[in-house]
């Protein structure tokens, strides 16, 4: 296997696909036509290198090094991304898995065990409104009945839209990693920890608990230039006073993170006054009670201004994550090899997060995001320390399956 | 002209038409089938009672009982609606102007001067942005350069839209009306003034000075869960600040209104934090010293809140609409002709507004709505006080045309 295209040439043909000329943001929902190009790409790049493609009837995807079997070492990530998001996120941990392999083979090494690079549907959950899709609905944590009537902004059903894709939606459990003894996800940092440990790679600790929540704030549509004051059911007022109060709560508690990133109004039009505010609140604390602490403060908040305007406040859990602590003999394990890399606990979910709540022995490398953006076009990473994450994660997988020792 | 088509009926048929099942709303923004649809059905009615149907490049059409002429009398209104809108906002002047002419004609009245029904394109502004497109365009009040440019949300142009629609756009001013000796719309009431002086039909008196401002908040995209609450630079934050303030600032202004209707995201996802939102600020006041004070006052506060917040605010004046002050003479000629109808003044543009401000002697007769509740499905009129309408608006009419005493 030689003259593979190297990461800097899979990058620059990844970067191409689903940018938006406006933003400079990505826009690769799943099953969208860019994320289907990126899909495409990849499997081109696992027949070049020989590897066999495996697909689960999730939308989730495994290209084998070795014949498939159980007790595998499996890597990789996922492709779609956030509305207007970066480059990094996903694509940095599939890329540097292809090349890793490259490196181990240039190495001379031949894996004991089975090697797959997996690549994971609709993580973001930005076109079905659940992140982490195609894992936990293989792993089980997602019912299939649920993710059947799962509709995207223009309505339309999951397995709809997968069949739209060519792909023969057949939702639920899969064994598509064949009960892997291990899963290394090298993800880019999000937040900025890194930069402050002079090290280019850490290893994930945690991740915290997550919860979304839909809040419907709902009044009266009038006119805007003829509605006294005294007359309005305005739901736009408890609406805005939320977010001043999700911010205000969240900064109380120590570390906390509160956001109010997506809004609808109804009929959203300048000169009538709404009918009704949708808004999504996503929390995340170090443990759970933080984020309900944290939530029941502010909907109480909410709650009483909504009243206090005529105005009502129908609140709904769209999802709760628990928190995850990766495997601590798998992380010590990574930490030592690479040097001592730090450990750090992460808001964000990931895909190893639903693996490792799976029972997987699960664990992450994040390589160092000097400004910490994430979700948006500024999102980097230094090409010095991609390298160093392609290098790191080659030693992981190495460790992990074996034939280091037959170059 | 026997056998018209009463009021009930030409109700009946009008309501059919782009409302929307979901909300009970009407959907009939410019240019659009609902809208087209409307204006055709206008066209038979014109039809069926020997009315001459003439149009201009804006999109207004007139329907003459005689020759149409100079020093004629024109009555009407519009047939487009904001998003959800009710069933009588524009409908009930058209409605109200052809039961008028059938109940003047069953008088035997035969007008000495050119009697004309107008239908004014796109009265709310819904699809363009511009309210009173359709008559600021014929009157010389808005630059046909500036809307050649305007733009729909989905990036089309109007003169793309109006060739769609089977109209040739000729933008600018129109002789369609023929230098009117008077212009009277009939509008359902807005806001709820008429049902504490017992009366089903009032006369306008002033229309209130208003004013649209754009106001883009800018901040920095980031993750939503791993993006420290100190590293942020939140949009939200002093949007939100600002839908309170000017909902204060309106409270203590006596009689204003300040709504912030419309708002809009980017990217607007639930886990990330927006790198922008833009919202319309719609303020309205009995003077315009009155509305510059309220948004100077409103328009601080949110400077300074974005810059606390290490995000930026950019405002931009969309339009201002000057207070119109009703043909006193005319008015007071209504007023006794109705048998003392009270004066109200109306925070609600009109194109009777336009053509006011454009020099046309104009009035206009508000039907009672008992809840105030307008632009939205719930607007309502008795029929019992829409049959007073019609004929308040058939002595009008009858006096201001002439011919009265023929029968």
């Amino acid at each position: 296997m030689t003259a593979m295209p190297g990461f800097p040439q899979m990058w620059a043909e990844l970067a191409e696909i689903g940018r938006h000329a406006g933003t400079g943001g990505y826009r690769r929902p799943g099953w969208s036509t860019a994320e289907r190009e990126c899909s495409a790409w990849f499997a081109q790049q696992a027949a070049v290198r020989g590897l066999s493609v495996e697909r689960d009837g999730n939308g989730n995807v495994v290209a084998w090094w070795g014949d498939p079997g159980p007790g595998g070492v499996v890597t990789g990530s996922h492709l779609d991304s956030v509305q207007d998001g970066g480059a990094f996120d996903g694509p940095l941990g599939v890329v540097s898995a292809l090349a890793a392999i490259d490196a181990m083979h240039a190495a001379g090494v031949r894996p004991v065990r089975p090697l797959g690079v997996a690549v994971f549907a609709e993580e973001e959950g930005s076109r079905f409104g659940v992140p982490c899709l195609g894992s936990r609905l293989m792993t089980g944590a997602l019912d299939p009945d649920r993710a059947m009537d799962l509709r995207d902004t223009a309505g339309r059903a999951l397995p709809d839209v997968m069949v739209d894709n060519g792909q023969e939606p057949r939702l639920g459990p899969s064994d598509l990693l064949r009960d892997p003894a291990a899963f290394v996800e090298l993800h880019v940092e999000q937040g900025r920890a890194l930069v402050d440990c002079d090290s280019a790679v850490g290893v994930a600790s945690v991740i915290w608990p997550h919860g979304r929540w839909r809040l419907d704030f709902s009044g009266r549509a009038d006119h805007a230039g003829t509605t006294r004051m005294d007359d309005r059911a305005d739901p736009m007022l408890a609406f805005a006073m939320t977010v001043l109060a999700a911010n205000k709560a969240a900064r109380l508690s120590s570390g906390a993170r509160a956001t109010l990133g997506r809004v609808e109004i109804a009929p959203g039009a300048t000169n009538v006054i709404p009918a009704r505010v949708s808004a999504w609140l996503d929390v995340r604390a170090a443990d759970a009670g933080a984020v309900q602490e944290l939530v029941d403060a502010v909907l109480r908040q909410a709650s009483a201004r909504s009243a206090r305007d005529g105005t009502e406040l129908a609140v709904a859990l769209e999802s709760m994550t628990a928190p995850v602590t990766f495997d601590v003999g798998l992380r010590n394990r990574l930490s030592v090899l690479l040097g001592g890399a730090p450990a750090l606990a992460t808001g964000a979910g990931h895909d190893a997060g639903v693996l490792s709540a799976a029972g997987v022995p699960s664990a992450m490398l994040f390589v160092r995001n000097p400004t910490g953006v994430s979700h948006a076009p500024d999102e980097h990473a230094l090409p010095a320390d991609c390298m160093a994450g392609v290098d790191a994660l080659a030693a992981v997988l190495t460790d992990l399956a074996g034939g280091g020792g037959q170059s």
